[in-house]
């Protein structure tokens, strides 16, 4: 499926199952489920041939003592990774630098309730979009990178982000390379958006060189951050077409309504607990 | 997922359940099939709330004892329609009229068998796609509509797909209208491709439609055959864009690329038992 | 070309030509822009085969003489319909009723001056979208429908767009039908967002109407109004796939995304004066 | 426009005309045409901002004398470089290894005249596809690279080709690296359809690549070929959406009807003369 519901209704409870894979699996989670008297409103599971890994994801209607759940799920299978989400929507801080568009749009999904997200604050290294974020009421901290070492101003940037404590941190078109010291401790909690259809174009002004290489489409890419540049597990990818009539300028503009419209479906995934992270890549049970 | 298999592996057998919607569902069939020491290969299910009705498509591997599995999973839900399937190539006819680009992609397809299907013949009411049916080595009949009312002529077509006991008849490109009378026997078991997004454009000559209304994207649509016109389940759906430089036979051009594939598509979706119809909609697990 | 530059350099002068095909037109035209010593920036023609009618678009770099210009042409081709832009931004008026998302999108890319358009103000027949209108810096004018006919409604709404005389009203999710006494003024200067790919799904809750019907693909189409609900001629088109685990919501709720970005897009084509209307089609140099 | 004639009208000249850009060109072209009293069918041009130079595309109507035309056109801009082509069907060799559906798609095409080409002959190191080649009344030849040199097999290939003088070869999935040497005689003249999203996944094995990173698209592209692997110029691409889902397999599958079709699509707008290849890149006036 490819759409995403902005929110799931914050009554259900999502049960969400990693292990290795073994037989009669689904029976005995099943099985809990049942004697727990639970009702399935959606149940989704998949198999990783490549190491036999097991994935589950189980939207539960109504009153559950979660407790209880977990502790007889964990004695049935003690080899699992078991996770019970109330989906309540998450604490999110967003950096930003100069370009308004992906930050606008979850801005305004923020305002309507659309992103089963709180946005605590927006972190930019210029004051360009500090108004608009103002505007919707939200805390704006600008840390400028101006005379400042690398290490000096993600140290600045990590404080500020830390009094937040936010569950994910979004890099909404934040145009500066992150040290592998300060994207460790957000390790599958820190998603990015890539302007370009990755592996294609890695790093720097990939419309620039997509207009040299005179492609026929261009594209973004939401994704988990590690310490490799653009290397992180893939969320979403969307393209559009392009032609020889285009500046490397026009296709700038042109991909800025992909990345916001990638970067927004995305989060909706992860916060939705639709995403997991397995190895490099993303199990997504859209 | 967007993708099908050409062929689901002959091995794998199918099991397909459909019933009302009751607690525990899931528990009593993984039940059963843990008790058969049954590998699940992959599992999808579906609850349609608006009648809460449930569907279940699990892919088994390896021997099984099919009649004690029907038979205990039948007393384990006695009100459900259970069906399993040894997901063998399927018998097909085709009927065509002058067209080639659907018999095409579907003789080709079926020569490097990534149909899971077995072409019987094709019917068609000229003589037009004989040479190249013969070309692949299938039986070709052509039954002339030519002074013959169309019940006449419906009856002959009949004669000789009734000769092949076929599993599945489907339209690829026959453009006369089937009366009821021969559309029901085949209910779920007729698959017509539409030259349009139906329901736009609806019925004859749907280019012309599209270019006198100046649409800005053309389709194809593969759908079930029922007693009304292009009302049936909709299996598949694909566009691409036009513009205001295409006459409409540019556009009926452009649209044979989008009905080959998507008429394709569906019958892999069909063929490899993806493909539930419920009251007129499709649930596919794809 | 797919992509529309946001704003056209306001520096350059676009020249629309159009009028019956004849031998040496571009020949003709090209002669008066030659002596004027006018520098091409970019040339569209196309010539309607259907009725042999030409039409051309003209991007002038630098300083010109536009009533010499304009007099020489209309001395060289009588016949012709010959304008002149300067390619300043437009003024327009935005009709909403209650969903945000369109009105969102205009009103963030016109902060950003990328709409090549200057919002005079929002009407709506509710105070929902108001504080967000506000909130821009944008007039807001709610004039309710309750307790009023149809067309003492249209008049009150009427006499307030008046009071702004702009060169476009936009129905950014209008979501009340229009008389033709209110679309004929406006004509080829109207544009609405229809949330269904036209001509599937005309008139009311076109989402309902597509979940009833099962459709794997769901669109949206902005268009000119004309007297005829959902039959004016279509600007720009876009469809999203959708399946059968989509309620009619979910299908709404994917559909906006597809539908604030349809609407942005044919409205920079239009400000961009890259649009004809011819009959009832565009003819849109991209 | 996205839609190519698979035909262009026998009867129409086309003109190609490329030079460096300088006021009055299309006023003294059209000049030229419009005293030869030529019908303009469409004409298209283009300006390359990057080096100021022209290109421009024209569709004649009717009987014209070439060899004054050219003169004149020739006295006139004596920089350009100016070719006018009969828009005859071009005669093609085809280069294949084992996979079927790029060469079946050009032999289906071919036999029903929607190539704009004449298939000469049939190349491959296998002899997999010599009935399929054959069964279309091509002309097939083995060249088996067991125990050879590449330099060896290339020679022994290129005198197969050069027997037939083909204004084309075509690589429909052939899949062994080409040397300069081979490359070098066919600059523009042959066309590669890629198994990726290029420059995304160069070289070999591109959708096990493509598995390995978890992308969530992925597509094709027809280039020409130049002695960089994978670095020609770009004619057409396409992507299909793929998931966590897919082996390597399933999406080599479904990649291979997006290979087909895109290169179909780029093999006819180059036969119907639409493509400039300028510097590394590709104007196409489609």
């Amino acid at each position: 499926m490819r759409i995403v519901p902005a929110t799931t209704p914050a009554s259900s409870h999502i049960l969400l199952i990693r292990c290795p894979d073994e037989p009669g699996l689904i029976y005995k989670i099943s099985g809990v489920l049942f004697r727990h008297g639970l009702n399935i409103l959606r149940n989704d599971e998949f198999v990783e041939r490549a190491d036999n890994h097991f994935f589950m994801r189980t939207e539960l209607a109504g009153e559950l003592a979660a407790e209880d759940l977990l502790q007889e799920l964990r004695t049935t299978l003690p080899a699992a990774d078991i996770r019970l989400s109330d989906n309540r929507p998450k604490n999110i801080v967003l950096l930003v630098t100069k370009e308004h568009h992906c930050l606008s749009e979850l801005l305004v999904r923020h305002a309507f309730q659309e992103l089963n997200a709180r946005i605590l604050a927006v972190v930019s290294n210029y004051e360009v979009l500090g108004d608009l974020t103002r505007q919707f009421g939200i805390p704006f901290h600008c840390v400028s990178h101006e005379g400042k070492t690398r290490e000096a101003h993600e140290v600045e940037v990590q404080q500020i982000i830390g009094q937040y404590a936010p569950e994910f941190v979004v890099l909404a078109k934040y145009m500066r390379i992150l040290s592998p010291e300060f994207v460790l401790p957000y390790a599958n909690r820190l998603i990015n958006i890539h302007h370009s259809f990755l592996p294609a174009f890695v790093g720097a002004s990939p419309y620039a060189q997509a207009y040299e290489r005179g492609v026929k489409i261009i594209g973004a890419t939401a994704h988990f951050v590690n310490e490799q540049l653009d290397q992180g597990p893939i969320i979403a990818q969307s393209v559009i077409p392009v032609n020889h009539t285009h500046s490397a300028a026009e296709m700038a503009q042109a991909g800025r309504d992909v990345e916001k419209i990638v970067l927004a479906r995305s989060l909706r995934l992860v916060f939705s607990e639709r995403v997991f992270v397995h190895h490099n890549k993303t199990i997504i049970f859209e």
